[in-house]
């Protein structure tokens, strides 16, 4: 595994270890990461800081051509509304930890012209499975489902 | 027009007179206003606190049953982003001040079972119109463009 989606569940580590979500994210740029985030749902009652979210955010206004030649690494398929955020911002190629715990808007990005590559990591898988049997209603809660 | 469009109209100038961008939000539930926003891109230096967003988090941790019952008011057609949120939490119906100036993902909402009402409404319009006149660099900038 790359150094990137070592970053990002390093993100994912330390929210759990924060008593949070285990999702992380980077975006790096150039081979630099210009944004890293945890999901923060539990830390600041957060209604929309999910790991992408936080990390697009510690990112912050960069210019449109950045992002567009960004790639954004996170430790879940992303959701719906972080998946809306990777098409405000153009970004081009996202790889994910996992799919198997839950399956976001993969096939809605692709239709968009997004390369998405899922590499069904075991920590990723383990890091989500051992989270939602440990604390089901808060992620019931985080997904809305 | 109802006393909610003119909440999210009342945001929308009240974040054009902090120098920002004039997108305003709020959600209701059971008819009262459980969250209320504006875009804080300037004022936060923010890249994800749309006027929608913005009131998410402002509503903040909300069950998932009463964000299904929500209804969504925001002065400017909602970006991917925004929208992905409205899908992620279930939103069955969003009240859209104005499509003129920029199109969202109205499609994508409606495909999903989202009711959307477009006002058409001449004091949205002219709130956007005018600010992409005189700050068009920041505009492009927010959305990606």
């Amino acid at each position: 595994m790359d150094e990137f989606m070592q970053a990002a569940i390093a993100e994912a580590r330390q929210g759990l270890a924060e008593g949070g979500i285990p999702i992380g994210s980077v975006i790096v740029h150039d081979g630099r990461i210009i944004g890293r985030g945890h999901n923060r749902r539990v830390q600041q009652g957060s209604a929309i800081l999910h790991g992408e979210m936080d990390a697009f955010e510690n990112a912050g206004r960069q210019p449109a051509s950045v992002y567009r030649e960004a790639v954004l690494y996170t430790t879940l398929s992303p959701c719906s509304m972080c998946s809306g955020a990777i098409l405000l911002y153009g970004i081009r190629r996202v790889i994910v930890g996992e799919n198997r715990t839950f399956m976001g808007e993969e096939e809605l990005l692709r239709s968009r012209g997004v390369a998405v590559e899922v590499l069904q990591d075991e920590s990723c898988i383990a890091l989500m499975r051992d989270f939602i049997a440990a604390r089901p209603e808060l992620w019931n809660e985080d997904i809305g489902v």
